[in-house]
């Protein structure tokens, strides 16, 4: 059967989000068609509001109310000596779940990839570069992916940042915490013993 | 970290979706804030305007523009001596994707499962009735699952029609064409072996 035209924008739309397919986005249509109008009207208020609503925050990158700090470049007891660079919103999410690193972020918004066309420019290098140049700062911490091109970033990172009086560092690579030593790749096991500690 | 109200309020929207879960529904949101705002506003709006522009076809409960026939009963080729009883749209879709039928439909919205609360009051039964007593309609098709819930409903649509003067049918159960032997179910092998046929 053909779908009314609203239907198959509605649809379209819903194909654009990650890991939704045409199966999963006429499902996922389907489903909305069921709700009531109000739960309609509104949930697509909240998505015509983003522009007005959401932006990026100025000094990090990362996701914020329009024109305003995010609530980690906002709270005034992180430490402004560390700047911690990473990709995504959803990675500054996984170090804040370690309840460790208490400094600020720098959220790049993706990593080199000449294969995906990205060359940099919708990256936020200028402003790492801002950052990172602010005397309070010393500390960079480059938490990239350790795939390749995430290493291929951090390796652009370290140049651009090479004059600057900072400390550049990485996270340790080494064994997941509770990980059982048989399931580990070679390439784990690998970094786990050539960066091994003395047994305090 | 804490996201801004309004990003929260679009997670907490994706999170209705079927098959999305917390994680999902951030990598969504997330997705969709780097969109353009002019994709975000209008796919906001397609939302929005769902209640004015799609409606139930008030002849077979499918999917269609607001205050119109859907596609299939606005066809004058399509044969009114059949009626096809379907649980949901993709039911109907899987029917028409067979190129063979070639009647008319009544999608009930569901099927009964007291489990889940649905004790036929939210499914079109009135217009079932209303639909398979018209003097045109000669056969009607229970199409439904072949599951508990699917056989309970079409048991409890032969009593309902059962006064009627039409011929209550439902699909062939056996094996699926192409499938081989050895990975049918037992349940299927037995239907198959059941309702054997003469080789011709």
């Amino acid at each position: 059967m053909r779908f009314p035209e609203a239907l198959d924008e509605l649809i379209d739309f819903l194909k654009l989000l990650p890991g939704v397919g045409r199966r999963g986005a006429e499902r996922m249509a389907l489903a909305i068609l069921d709700w009531d109008p109000e739960e309609q009207r509104e949930f697509g208020a909240v998505v015509a509001g983003i522009p007005e609503k959401i932006g990026k925050c100025p000094r990090c990158g990362a996701v914020a109310a329009k024109d305003q700090l995010c609530d980690i470049c906002a709270d005034l007891r992180r430490d402004d000596s560390q700047l911690c660079v990473v990709e995504t919103i959803s990675q500054l999410q996984a170090v804040e779940k370690g309840h460790y690193y208490r400094g600020r972020y720098l959220v790049l918004g993706g990593r080199l990839s000449p294969l995906d066309g990205e060359d940099g420019s919708s990256l936020n290098l200028a402003l790492l570069k801002e950052r990172a140049s602010r005397p309070e700062v010393k500390e960079v911490i480059l938490a990239l992916s350790s795939d390749v091109e995430g290493r291929a970033t951090a390796a652009y990172l370290s140049e651009l940042l090479a004059d600057l009086p900072v400390k550049l560092t990485r996270p340790a690579l080494g064994l997941p915490a509770g990980a059982n030593l048989s399931y580990a790749d070679g390439a784990t096991i690998a970094a786990a013993f050539s960066g091994r500690r003395d047994v305090e």
